[in-house]
């Protein structure tokens, strides 16, 4: 099997989770600046996003150019890593919608969250299949940024029904 | 004819199927908890039709993956499996929005019924143009399971009118 | 240059083009079958529009298949003709509302005859850039079939004042 | 690392952005070609971004081609492209909805002139990485369009408070 359109499909739904969020910023009917002003935190909440996706798809492919062997349990941790991610522009309009309140803010978080833990099976299911080779050494290195990120989200989820402000910090 | 092109946007079309099912979960107004509570139905059949497209994925990938060989009744044969799948996002959302309603039910299952009987004429339509090799042994195999599903999905289809959860579970 | 990318890009708008003339269908709010009568027009300009931009992507795939070099011109006339196929959905979308209305029906026709006519300035391009070969031969038979069209879609309009179903066997 | 997945992903958002602008013009529910007059302004907006999004997806075609290594830096440029080239179809469909207003056609000209900006960012982040070969020829005839460029889209901005029409001639 090649990782050939395994990493073309992701590309695929990735490019469209992180555009179909600007669908969400609605065209206002009014033709003034002030019209704008109640757009600023779906915006807001827009960029968070966007970098959230950026950061995965190149973590998601620099993880895929260092594997040389895909199977079947890889592309359904890949499947099951793209749910979580797909569900970040329902959690991102959610939350830019209610101007970061406080329940929004936690689900985004415990989103994020989700898409962390997803990743990290991810990793160990192409580590199992690929041996403990070159990649290792990386995944090590990984390891402890994906240990460290999940405390951050838990974090950040715990803060958010105090102040959605310093969670979207954290986050 | 090469087969980098079909399976390029065989990818695409799949991508943006699995992805817009997210846009019917709509973005609620209120900022509350109890606001999320009437997606849950829309979240479950999205869960279930997200889990239906990878399946078609990842078959798809290993039937063209095993083809050498690619002609116009293929191409053919491709596009009409995927204007059937193009179909579930819509089944999806009726049978969402309305917490798995027997007619929304019977018609999802009649989608995927059709979605099953698409796959095996592209599958009959690969088997014709690259002979009976080494594709022959996996078909076999496949037929089973092909002729099974079916069968599971009228079972479905006739179970949505008395019990639209059986047929849930069916499917 | 090479012509993967021009291929690619293709191959992403015409699946979108392809996938969001379903978002066009509508999901009913009432779980009875009567609720999916008022669908069926849309429908049915679904089906016939998914088999057009079909048409066009296997021509696509043919035409582009026989070509070896690409340049700038082809790929401005390349967009030429994407973005007449982009303004299919939005056709079919008015169609299918209003059940096959005169002015409606005419507009449809009107758009798949300047797509017909992006086909050719694209097919005379490539013709220009990479020489009278093997793809002459296959040119001038699609050129009959070229040149057919455009007069089919002139007859097209022209009926849809008189008769829209009439105007749709001729599509 | 290899450029395949970093031009993959970049079609898959362009072609994306190019045709969500599409559903920026609703089908209108009635079936007269009066209906379709209130659109013009919509189409006419659409036809111009279609023609920059086509611009830069050439020029980026382009770039990328001369490129040859590609690194973390260049990743993040292209990312931080992608996201202003984003927000070209809330900008469109603002200026199309309120026939060019002074307001959004002045936000149209200043998000065309981030799009630029982070198009120029995006070169030296290449050149830097690449050396200064055969590209840096090419390279200084762009730079000087590209240093022309973001001077028309200001003086766009400034005209569009005094006349939208005279901006978008511009643009």
């Amino acid at each position: 099997m090649n990782k050939g359109r395994l990493e073309a499909f992701s590309d695929g739904v990735l490019a469209i989770i992180i555009t179909i969020m600007v669908l969400e910023m609605k065209v206002p009917h009014n033709p003034n600046w002030e019209a704008l002003a109640p757009l600023l935190p779906v915006f807001l909440s827009y960029v968070l996003s966007f970098i959230y996706i950026g950061i995965y798809w190149n973590n998601h492919h620099h993880m895929l150019h260092s594997a040389s062997k895909v199977n079947g349990n890889i592309l359904w941790a890949n499947l099951h890593l793209l749910f979580w991610l797909s569900l970040i522009p329902f959690a991102t309009g959610w939350m830019g919608e209610n101007s970061f309140a406080p329940a929004a803010t936690a689900l985004y978080g415990g989103i994020l969250l989700l898409c962390s833990i997803a990743y990290w099976v991810l990793e160990q299911t192409i580590i199992q299949k690929n041996g403990k080779d070159s990649l290792l050494a990386k995944a090590i290195g990984q390891d402890l940024k994906g240990k460290l990120s999940p405390l951050l989200y838990l974090t950040g989820i715990a803060l958010s029904f105090w102040s959605p402000w310093a969670a979207n910090g954290v986050y």
